[in-house]
């Protein structure tokens, strides 16, 4: 152990401010959770981080959806070590090794084939935004076009190719280059209940002289993480898939975040009953937070030529292991989908109590990857601020940052959620009343509850 | 462990056939490596891979120079089991952890002071490419410009943005759209002796009717790792560096396959004495070839928005113990400095006996970034051919692929290193024999040596 | 006067054999509106043309636009050829003139200072896609962005930067280069009545996470010509206006087809009363069809530096004579903006009487812009043959070509008008019978007519 | 005549400043060459121009090369009058006229046959900035490659696709957008007399790792007009040539400025001898500086498809008319091609003695395209302004418009050459006396002179 480490599991304050002092000086301005998070943190089992003061947290970010199965879990923990005790080969490029064949074969046993999926796996560069550009490119190569038809709200990474995609304004401004070749179009219910977005694009899609060229392929998340949670209807996903086909366009939905089990299914497409042509994941694949990412390609699609997009860690064996574990563990049967369909009740009903103290607000979201628009980004800043005053991190996302999102662990003990919800509503009630938008009605209600 | 890896570890030909099955009909076409060398590893230790036959391979690959310290460094493997056993946080975005801190505090201590640098650290998504991105993005945003000069046979990545910086004909094909936004130049000796591509990338930029736009940077790497081991020579370095500060422009070099030692120093411009204003590392950062990526930028130079360039996995902390235990283990002295200037005097010299039985042959690279380069890639793919049938892996670059690289880890110990290149020796006297330009003058000292 | 012409003169059928060879075997394929006119044009006068057989054709083409004031109008003619006969400076490159002097005193006493505008005039090469790729540059000078919207439907030159702005697909796809930094939106009524595409527009450059990139410049026509007529209502224009302005992004009115009193008022925006930043002109500028190009700049917003952007012949003095002339002929009274009322009331009702005969067809268009949307593009192309078989010259324009356009000079008499009209009417009437979508109804409504 | 131009020409001093003003107050700040010119021109004949107060200059800029056969020249004036005078049809879109008809059939017979080319014409929007437009979209079409390889100090007009091709930084820095899809190269002697760049561009398109894409296209200018007068030797031209045959790439010459006779011959690169595979011309094609340009195009390479690239005044028949008078006076025998070597060696041998009293000064260009590099942009200027007060207007170019360009009318009369060479003698010599680099020898020799 260093001594640095030692000096702060044992210290207090006067450490601390100089431990903060090292990423100050060190680290560059663009870092960011970490500022609303005033601590550093050593350890983390299932739901719940520790930091060197000591203190716990309750963890609805859980890495932004890269740890559905909560932190360290025992048995991907158990895998991992044995393989790195035994000389697990660790890194190999995109050699052939034993930890990818099993990754490989579980994932047709356990994934693929119960979708009826015969999709083939491209490992990218174990990045979200690596497995986008990826998919792009494919789909152009096969297509032969430029265009992508990307959506309002739609986060796919930051690399040039996937932010082109992306619609955040925050993000798009650093390019200072341009972001071509993609379209934009409005996400199911961008314009309120009256308009069915999918038809738009129909109509434009149709007409030759609409300005839309021809698609290599229409690119969307299911759900939106970071965009703010909207959710597009099986019907919308439907039509657009029908759209994508009619005009010789790939369908890749992008499943790095909502995919994984976040809403109940492996895939989060899986309830609307279609076929991407390409999948995007990444983020809780490995199962344990460890960098992984995939394409997976329809067979016929797959004309790559060898080599031709790559990435030095590509073959991430020790995610491959993990990966493998997690799979095996909670994908065998449909335990963990019960409970996530469980749990993600518990998480509805919470919120829709907020939302009573809230004027304005709205539920978002489906399955464990629920929040609460609570309308104002100022206010969903002070609710975060008075979880972590009170032990639980959570995250906002939306174009004000004001849709308070419930990322936690599927596996989540129905206690340690209940608990972390208790602290969230108590954060939401307390800061709407101190917005002064607290209605009558509802601090009768509250008082209720009390 | 899984019943098909307990199968194939007790298995023959017949288990083979039906394992390179699982990465026919699973894996995309894009693999690549894995062509070439028909094995599934298993465990790997020091400069040594194992497969699921039995075999061992001597590694001159090296994760692409990912490995500098070897596969399973007992050290690194020691502080990583540690930190998994005891629950240390796996993954936390970019939220501060005890992993981190230990990290930056080794690489500010005996990496950047050392040289001078008072750089911070930007941990970017865990692939190289991500890294250039961030860079490049950076680099525009301070000077509001959009143009890079990047040179022939560079290779910086494939996401879009790196892409356009990538030289390789191959991966730029796929790309379909556009790559804008870069401009070409010719490095260090691309044409010939007599021209100093310096002078004529001055001549260029002083003249406002030149047609290159100021650029926001000048990236490159000192020694091209995949575009053929060419490499720039101090005076070129420094000239192109003055030339960047002249015109206002960053200079970014990218250290991704010949940073962390691999040519002697930790940083391969030490010897230029030039002080980049952006430096992006990746590959062997992590010590044992756990992803991990970042860019030094110049502090005043810092000027990120919070969560502008993002991504999930970019506090890798496992990657974070691996590479401070790396650090502390090689970077504490100078041990490893002079053992591989040493063992790069050790394969410059074998090298030199090779090319004497290959008619144009011509050594390439510094350091432990040696190859020859053997004329014709159809040479060069015999070669491996032999190489791996008698137990070497090794890969080839260029633009014909005919520059056979040795990239053994640093660490490879001299007896491996000899018969290793013994190897390589037999593989290429006879692959040059076998095409027909063996010379007489040469056969003689071969049989000599015999 | 020369051989060839004076064998065409006097020439039968076997000599325009040979002179439709001229054209074959010397003129690019490119060529497209001489294919559905087999005549070999010699002179013109008024609403007249003539061919080199003596065959004369009522011209309901009128250069596209461009000859608002007729062929050839004596009183422009004459100012002409005076200008030329006392050996007047004709090419001038943007040297002072008193040709160009005389003009813009005109254009300033007779279009701008009537319509409050203040703006200053930009000669700029004399095509419409060159006014526009000026227009265009200003806008992101001025405003740093790079962005601009454009709308579906929309036509704005094919050179590439006004060409990224232009909707049609056929224009479009020729480019194989990319054509970005232009958002397309849906210009008024492309979704039908319900939908406010206003609104949509607004609410998308609210929304910091639309995707849509804070824009330079909102260009757009007041009706699309070559886009098959829609008409943007002056609510929608205003809301558009006012939509810019908050954005910080400059309103360009492409006024090019519309414009010089197209539809009854010089601009085509003066009815919606809105004052746009820029403006481009050309077609009917010149009043006699020679090539004139102008964009009007808002004073502040005229940041170019000297010569920033120019053109060989940004000064065409003969067109600026004529100009003026035709300025000073028309536009000194309201007495063709009555004409152009009237004559419009005259087409409006032949063309309502014509669309009782083709199931489905609408009106589209206002003022001496209008055309019959005959749903069908075969039964359009069907129409345009009969016609100029019986001496009517006329073309169509939307995303099928089903939309015939009545573009007659504003300055065609009642009679020729009616004669043009009545030849439409019959063979809109015969080709829609042939179609066989002929209705019961209508035909007795025609027999009566007849 | 209007008023106002009546008091002009009977104006003094007071009317200039009136006048002045409606410049000032109408015009775009964007205008040039009048901020040299402190005159409003009113007639010209020949190589003689006349203001608005009577004086007169010899204009050694006619129209920036677009005058080559002088102003207003009797033949050509009498044939366009008698077009106008007989309502001979102005604006005809594409339609076949005789007008175009009687060019086509002179151009074929008096310029393309005799050079053995077979080419078609396109007509294109009348400014050269739209046939390269043009040029570069059928090149990438014929292709399927968006790469175009353009040249050091090339000038090509200011639409972006043009725009991407030159190389002047002031007009490139106007766009704020990026101009992809073209790789500068360096033009014949840009690196001095010891390195061949033809050589190093056929080495780069050799090389699949150059990161040099495979081009659509080579374009280049044989003299560079606007880049300086820099001249492409025979040799490097046939190089280039068949580096772009080689590499299955299109050939374009840029013959806007050169061509029409400027060298010598009607095509610049006829001495050279090479084929080119597209040629834009405009400038003085139409002999009176009435704007026409075209694309001349190997039959086999016109796959445009109808109307895919269009634009409103692609059929100008006034220039038409005035292009076949022009071509029939002055290309049916060698007269012209004789006097313009005579001229031509007149103002070399006059360039040749200035250049005595300029240190460091040098000859540049060929034919009537000659000019003097007098080092500095500042004695350029200085020069140019006692030009204009002596009554000869010339204008400069290069980097700093360093070289002063003598591009008098192909016809200039012999007296009236020498009298403007003179002028610029003085102008030459007083100019480098005063910015004190006068050296004594050239002092005495002047003297002698004098």
């Amino acid at each position: 152990m260093s001594t640095a480490e030692t000096t702060a599991q044992a210290g207090g304050p006067a450490q601390e401010c100089h431990l903060g002092d090292v990423f100050d000086t060190q680290e560059s301005r663009v870092r960011s959770y970490c500022r609303s998070l005033d601590a550093v943190l050593t350890t983390a089992l299932g739901s719940v981080v520790r930091d060197s003061r000591g203190r716990e947290y309750i963890d609805f970010l859980a890495g932004a959806g890269s740890l559905n199965y909560g932190h360290n879990d025992p048995d991907l923990k158990r895998a991992l070590l044995a393989y790195i005790s035994r000389d697990g080969i660790t890194h190999s490029l995109d050699l052939h090794t034993t930890a990818k064949r099993d990754f490989l074969e579980s994932f047709e046993a356990l994934v693929l084939a119960p979708c009826g999926l015969e999709h083939r796996v491209q490992f990218t560069g174990p990045t979200g935004t690596n497995a986008v550009e990826a998919a792009l490119k494919l789909a152009r190569k096969v297509t032969g076009r430029r265009n992508v038809i990307a959506f309002t709200h739609g986060f796919h990474g930051v690399s040039l190719g996937a932010l082109a995609a992306t619609a955040n304004g925050h993000h798009r401004m650093a390019a200072t280059t341009s972001l071509p070749d993609v379209t934009r179009m409005p996400y199911d219910g961008c314009f309120g209940e009256g308009v069915d977005t999918a038809e738009l694009l129909a109509q434009l899609l149709d007409d030759p002289c609409s300005g839309i060229d021809p698609p290599a392929a229409i690119l969307l998340e299911t759900v939106q993480g970071e965009g703010g949670l909207d959710v597009a209807s099986p019907r919308w996903l439907r039509r657009v898939a029908a759209i994508a086909r009619r005009h010789g366009s790939l369908l890749i939905v992008d499943d790095i975040q909502a995919g994984c089990g976040r809403t109940g299914t492996f895939f989060s497409f899986e309830p609307a009953q279609i076929v991407p042509d390409l999948v995007t994941l990444s983020k809780s694949l490995s199962g344990m937070g460890l960098p992984l990412s995939v394409v997976l390609i329809r067979p016929d699609l797959d004309v790559w030529e060898p080599g031709e997009h790559n990435g030095t860690f590509r073959g991430n064996n020790h995610a491959f292991v993990t990966a493998r574990a997690a799979l095996e563990k909670s994908w065998a049967d449909d335990v963990l989908s019960t409970a996530v369909a469980a749990r993600a009740r518990t998480v509805s009903r919470e919120l829709a109590r907020m939302a009573e103290f809230v004027p304005g607000a709205r539920l978002k979201g489906r399955g464990m990857m629920q929040g609460l628009d609570v309308v104002s980004g100022t206010v969903a800043t002070e609710v975060r601020r008075r979880c972590v005053a009170d032990g639980l991190i959570i995250e906002s996302s939306g174009s004000d940052d004001q849709v308070l999102k419930v990322l936690a662990p599927l596996t989540t003990p129905d206690e340690v959620l209940a608990q972390g919800l208790a602290i969230l509503f108590d954060a939401v009630v307390t800061s709407s009343y101190l917005a002064g938008d607290f209605p009558r009605a509802s601090t009768e209600r509250s008082a209720a509850h009390g």
